[in-house]
């Protein structure tokens, strides 16, 4: 806290990396690419877990929990989904370290403990859990099975971030089976609107939903349903995925079913997830050169109280009114914090609440006992006022809303200010350059433009919005006929 | 659900291994000694999780989260806990797979990707925390650090039991940093007492508070506080440990703050778990030959209601009074959930619902619909009654107080009558084999006669008692002198 962010518009990656350090919420580990979550970014984390988990239940979903490992065989099985991961995995392939003879105080591993098959730690667990719904799938009474599991998983990425990319992260990976092509289709699109709407009014972030292409598909998915988001620099991240299947790890793993007439069947999946990435779409989207900024439904405390004083007695009159505010605003079931520290200083106080993006600080100094008021500072205008504190309760419950609603807004503005039809490629080029954000273009449909547009521009497709309309043109780049505009951005 | 479960007195370890699958709460994985924690096994880890975690806040912890992985080279550092987990773990070498160029489909660790320095992944988590607190700690002021994260561990077990022991377990595990000795064995006595509690007011499991003996004790600890349960069979089960750290940690990752006084002191340290482990404390304390048996704040579903019905008008009138009962007992915070299945039979539901242990079933008939009865029927007593609908919220609202009551009392009374003072090793050996449970006998303090008492009977001395009282007697073994008794029993 002892010095000031990187602006934004000085360097927004290292203003990022700064922040996620000095607000608290995580930093890198002694292993590579692992990051520590910290108290303060992991309570923000619960609550993105708290109400997603809440939303899961409310769709008929149920936790479960698969093991962390996945034998080399199985994760071969499903030869797509291995082509995609296998090249980033941790394995493991002993059981034991031993003293290193050679080393007094050292460890080696022990040569006689090699595992007969290797272990992959999961990357994503649809090769365990198919393997383990052959044994719970005979009949359409079983039907659907509609679990999601909170875990831990490793892709051994090159270049991490944290929270954006890094080798180990948390999510939940929802894997859902069904009788019916249209009932896992369904299923694939609630649980991508599910994401939408908790990104949207939990997050106040806004996304636009759309397909994958092709070639921006999860391996092993026949259709991946996705949502997006823009973030200030105005490149594109992908906050949530859901995939539609197919039958191809029923087929894989050999899971089939006996349907109501009596026919054996295979058995039709999804798989939807979303990780601690949300965390840096939160801080990407909000936060600002004074630090984080955070929507009411995401702070751990929601307000603050700093006492201003100069003596004990100060200190006392200061303590009880704060006493009665805290009492109100827990009753309106408002979280907050009363900073009575007396190791650090008013102003060392209100730093830091403001890197760490506490929404509303309130503070009350002697002139404020004696007028019966509080100073009420908003995180996210940076705005200040004086309020009596009658009724202060009241607006500070509206405020919370207006607050939510304001950084959505101010967001969603952002996002459609930066949505940019271009119709030549010159104009495609030029606005990628000098403004960013999404373009939405006409494209011919195949993998070959879609890839040299990547190579030429470094912008690939983000998706094919589901709300998009019919329109024909031509491909922005190869001028073959379109049928409708897909979105592309540069992407985190 | 098609067979009966093997009895208690025919084979207790086999009635516990089918119980445990048939009441579908977790089942052997694809990878060796890894579970599959299924739905209904999962909601009542839940139930256990959401608890212990208030716990933890009310007395001011907060949640983060480290690695998955620990560094050879760090896990070194602390000699104790190195040599007690090293011969147990899943050791990560390598970081790719590539195709395997001899076997088209297969896949082979790619040679090239070997790590550097080997990963361990996590039996548990001193070290890489103790390695992150080193950059957290300067001086008095960042103490104390109170910390737990909720975590898979893994120990390379080589005989696994579902829940009791397995390679892969869910667990949390506390880890606290201090400026004096006295907070810290503090600490470590006020979590072993909160572990305490949440058992017996929760789980309805009676425990005896202790601290192990030095060769029993968590490695790395000084001294190590645990909760003692015993089960149906007579062997005593580890329910929680909280282990007071010294200066060990601090010392071996050089953790040092400067205290108030301005000088250079090493931190103290706590840590303690509790893991899924409590899911097997829970079915061997509670349940019988007919299946689960569940204390009502544990039960997923603490109330099913059956309708018994010849035809559509029935089913129909039957669901309309059990929309009633449901709205009058969710309104009182009891779950309920009404099994209208039309592909189970009555008899195949009250079947499941008694092998998976829901405290309260009520059914519900054509000649209740007359009288305006129902019948309740009860888990833990297997007792029926038929009682009038009126007031009958209010009377399972006391059942269920009274069940989970009655379920710790039956616990308490069996525990207390398997409690055995004996004072001759005779004595001890035939206690020990007729009739088992906990031996309150002298002992001189020594590892050599623990181990020898060890050797002969295989059990040990499960706990110090800290309830004890002083009282001066001979070692049941080595008739040495003896200044208190403590609990020796066979144990799982």
């Amino acid at each position: 806290m002892s010095k000031k962010l990187t602006s934004r518009a000085e360097d927004y990656s290292k203003w990022y990396n700064e922040l996620v350090v000095k607000a608290d919420l995580a930093e890198n580990s002694a292993v590579r690419g692992c990051m520590v979550i910290k108290p303060y970014g992991f309570a923000i984390w619960e609550k993105i877990q708290a109400e997603l988990d809440r939303m899961f239940k409310e769709t008929g979903h149920q936790n479960a929990y698969f093991p962390l490992f996945i034998p080399k065989s199985l994760f071969e099985a499903e030869e797509k989904n291995a082509e995609g991961f296998a090249k980033e995995c941790a394995v493991v392939t002993h059981y034991r370290l031993q003293n290193d003879p050679d080393k007094p105080g050292k460890l080696r591993v022990d040569p006689e403990a090699k595992l007969e098959e290797e272990l992959v730690v999961r990357p994503t667990s649809e090769a365990i859990i198919w393997n383990t719904y052959k044994g719970w799938i005979q009949s359409y009474r079983d039907l659907p099975i509609l679990i999601n599991q909170w875990a831990n998983v490793v892709r051994w990425e090159m270049r991490t971030r944290l929270f954006l990319r890094t080798a180990e992260f948390l999510w939940q990976e929802g894997h859902t089976a069904h009788e019916t092509k249209e009932q896992a289709l369904a299923e694939a699109e609630l649980m991508n609107n599910v994401y939408a709407t908790f990104v949207e009014n939990f997050m106040a972030i806004p996304v636009i939903k759309g397909v994958k292409t092709e070639s921006e598909r999860f391996a092993g998915a026949d259709e991946t349903y996705c949502i997006e988001a823009l973030m200030q620099d105005g490149k594109a991240l992908q906050a949530g995925t859901s995939h539609y299947l197919g039958q191809n790890f029923a087929k894989a793993f050999d899971v089939k079913y006996v349907s109501k007439e009596g026919k054996q069947e295979y058995v039709w999946a999804t798989s939807w997830g979303v990780s601690t990435r949300l965390m840096g779409a939160l801080i990407m989207t909000h936060s600002d050169d004074h630090g984080l900024v955070l929507p009411p439904n995401l702070a751990p405390n929601q307000v603050v109280i700093v006492p201003i004083y100069r003596n004990d007695e100060q200190f006392e009159e200061i303590t009880n009114v704060a006493n009665g505010i805290m009492k109100d605003l827990r009753s309106k079931n408002i979280s907050v914090k009363f900073d009575n520290r007396d190791t650090y200083r008013p102003g060392a106080k209100f730093a830091q609440h403001e890197l760490q993006g506490v929404p509303l600080r309130i503070a009350i100094g002697p002139k404020d006992l004696e007028n019966g008021t509080v100073e009420l500072a908003r995180r996210d205008t940076l705005t200040k006022s004086i309020v009596t504190i009658d009724n202060l309760s009241e607006m500070v419950e509206d405020l919370m809303t207006e607050i939510q609603d304001s950084l959505f807004n101010k967001a969603l503005v952002y996002r459609n200010s930066h949505m940019t039809k271009v119709d030549t490629f010159d104009e495609f080029k030029d606005v990628l350059e000098s403004k960013g954000g999404f373009i939405s273009a006409h494209w011919d449909g195949t993998t070959e433009t879609e890839d040299k547009i990547k190579e030429l521009t470094k912008a690939t497709i983000r998706c094919i919005p589901v709300d998009g309309e019919a329109e024909n043109g031509e491909c922005v780049y190869s001028k073959k006929p379109s049928k409708g505009r897909v979105l592309f951005a540069k992407a985190y």
